[in-house]
């Protein structure tokens, strides 16, 4: 199934670097700030409807995710949250645009396995700024031929995508964590993907694994390799 | 001297549409908030510090100047400004998210006329999900063969983007409202660059005007065509 494929793309946050698990910190610190108004769970479910109301609006990324929190703090306080904790939650918010990415076991050697047998491509979602930063921190720019940083990861965003680098889709091949940004979208387009699970999701990109010819799945990212070498 | 030019870059905010009035209204905004403990002008002095040092962690773009605004106002304040302006301030920046562009007077009229005869290309630098919106907003999309939304603009930025576009300096010619990003940067490639001036100019991007053959003064975006027509 997989001989067709010349271009292979790989999603970033969570399949190449941790990321989710800085999102998750960020969000506990939230937890706590708001302790005196909310439940732990009945915080998280509330930054969460902001987030997805400020979705079009902020798209994805930190510092919407930051906005989004103190956006949540303020209402569930109604206005009551001192001053001094809205700084906290910029500081987490500032915290998350500067870790410098922790690599996924096997990233590298992934990379250097793939490299001159297929065009690599970083497809990634997210903030034009901090993606950048991310990568150019993580080492793993010269892996890649083309640089993708997408404002969404709809079956359109990847269609104009294999436009762009001018593949079609039986010669695309996505590799990343979310079923539904990284697997079924390429897929819809006709494209092929390797689904890595990581072990924490954000919410908004959980979904039922599906059951297609176009999909294999590894269990990390070296067995990637086992497909396509 | 403008017989090589093949590609012509428009740059959008405040060169296709109206951007830097709606910051300065989101910062008179702020300044009446904080106005309890600084004068209006040292709030904007205030707030501009504190723009610069976020910019290599926030970058450009109204949600890193939305947190930068209320950032501001909880230092300067002493993080006694109450939750209810801090809530103000992210109302204003969602504005900034918001408001659908006003095109520029001659903007359409000017990119009706080349079509065609150069390539057209958007370069714009900021926020990607947002300019991307206000791309789509602002109903001239279809003129461009290619958009680019730089994190940054400086000359090597401009480098990479003619490598994208396989095309050599001397047939480039930027179109821009910004000394800096929109002149220099692209001139100091050896590319061309007509200054078309908005007459408000972030603090971040004013400089003195430079004396060169590859630069060109238009009064309004009409006056570009009398150079390329």
């Amino acid at each position: 199934m997989l001989k067709t494929i010349k271009t292979v793309a790989f999603d970033a946050d969570d399949t190449l670097w941790e990321n989710e698990n800085h999102f998750q910190e960020a969000q506990k610190q939230f937890c706590r700030l708001v302790s005196p108004w909310l439940s732990s769970e009945t915080a998280e479910e509330e930054l969460f409807k902001t987030e997805m109301s400020n979705l079009e609006l902020f798209g994805y990324g930190a510092k919407g995710f930051t906005l989004s929190m103190i956006e949540t703090a303020l209402r569930v306080s109604e206005n009551k949250i001192p001053a001094k904790a809205v700084r906290q939650l910029l500081n987490a918010g500032k915290h998350l645009l500067s870790w410098p990415p922790h690599l996924l076991p096997h990233a590298k050697e992934v990379l250097m396995a793939l490299q001159g047998k297929y065009r690599l491509v970083l497809a990634t979602k997210g903030d034009l700024w901090d993606q950048q930063r991310k990568l150019r921190q993580s080492g793993l720019q010269p892996f890649f031929s083309h640089v993708e940083i997408m404002s969404d990861k709809k079956p359109q965003d990847y269609v104009r995508l294999m436009n762009k680098l001018n593949e079609k889709p039986e010669c695309f091949l996505m590799v990343g964590n979310s079923l539904k940004s990284d697997v079924l979208a390429p897929m819809e387009t006709g494209a092929y993907a390797i689904h890595v699970p990581y072990h924490v999701t954000w919410k908004h990109e959980c979904i039922r694994e599906p059951n297609s010819l176009h999909l294999l799945k590894a269990e990390d990212l070296r067995e990637v390799l086992r497909f396509l070498l």
